[in-house]
């Protein structure tokens, strides 16, 4: 819709393509914008295949569902716009070719445009803040178009905090380090693969303090060792 | 992460703000990059209280849970990767703070930064696409750490293509013009209000032969009343 900055047209384009939309359309894009968007990477394959239509009603003429998207916020709409969520899922029960419809940076989308849409949904940001830019609105959407709803897998824990977890990683290394196993060639991918595996073991907050005690323990002999050695 | 476009860090930051997040955090940004970020528009106020460290370790410190975001494609982490909506799931039900951890633009996340991550999330791009620039990454992750699930709240109808809803809409606007219900002065907030109302009452696929022909023989009517008057 008449945008004006090529980097959000490169960057709607990038989301259509990430996403695997079929279709990206342009209502009238200024001309040199789009040139520039087109020369840009990114969503490039997506941009060349763009069809640019004069105006919103011819570029929906084949779609049976209109939906617009409002910055929430920056206008009260004559129609109920809803949470994109809510939204989304009317739309995911349509069969028919669907479309979704984004206004320009400056203004959004005009009451004519908005007269084309069967449906409004409203991204749900906070409340005073400042409108989104267009290309991360398109993601966010089109992300919400195809989401899947999943349960949490794994059960619930209470890990220790990012401090407490370099603590235990670093008295580790310092470990491995002193019993000869850490390489010193090979220190470095060493630590990248300990720090991970201690995230990984995703380690209670009560097995902090004795996970911490054990690797003291085992410090402090090893730094005893040679003063016992005859 | 080492963000060297300053486009891409006030982007995240916006993303931050609009969806209601605590705290904007920078690691080892590039010192050009954040203060012409800071003195963009956008999340001016997110980016104003930013704090900036010097390693993953220290801006995570205080966190009890590390998401790592993953492009999807383009690495093979040794740590599996969650779709986004299944980790977030996690990361939910996880009582103590959370740090949603972004690489740099051209990077992604290093081996060493992926090793402070308990999980790792990756967004459900399609293959072989290219991957998604910083800011839209972040407001997709963000989006979904917000939004909540809902179901339809509308029986799903099968509504006239936008082709047939603009031709019923445009033969009601004759009718309205014909029959003097459209006054020249408000012609235009006319045209959009019915529009919209013509799209909000959806329309099945098989009542607009119906109204279509109720039309057309409204204006037939109004048409030919002027011959018939003596």
């Amino acid at each position: 819709m008449s945008t004006r900055n090529p980097l959000n047209i490169g960057a709607a384009a990038r989301a259509v393509a990430n996403f695997g939309l079929a279709d990206f359309r342009l209502v009238a894009p200024y001309e040199v914008s789009f040139r520039e968007a087109v020369s840009a990477v990114g969503g490039a394959g997506v941009l060349q295949s763009a069809r640019v239509f004069d105006s919103v009603a011819e570029a929906v003429a084949d779609c049976s569902l209109v939906v617009g998207t409002t910055a929430g916020q920056n206008r009260v709409p004559q129609q109920p716009a809803e949470r994109l969520e809510a939204g989304m899922a009317v739309a995911r029960e349509h069969s028919g070719r669907t479309a979704f419809l984004f206004g320009s940076e400056k203004f959004g989308l005009s009451n004519e445009d908005l007269s084309h849409c069967h449906l409004l949904v409203r991204i749900p940001t906070v409340p005073g803040t400042p409108s989104m830019n267009l290309g991360q609105a398109v993601a966010v959407c089109l992300y919400e178009w195809v989401r899947r709803d999943s349960e949490p897998s794994r059960p619930a824990v209470d890990p220790v905090s990012g401090a407490h977890a370099e603590q235990l990683t670093v008295m580790l290394l310092e470990v491995l380090q002193e019993s000869g196993y850490t390489n010193r060639i090979t220190a470095v991918s060493t630590e990248d693969k300990i720090r991970r595996w201690m995230r990984r073991m995703r380690i209670g907050r009560r097995d902090a303090p004795l996970l911490l005690g054990i690797l003291r323990q085992i410090l402090w002999k090893f730094r005893r060792q040679p003063a016992d050695r005859p």
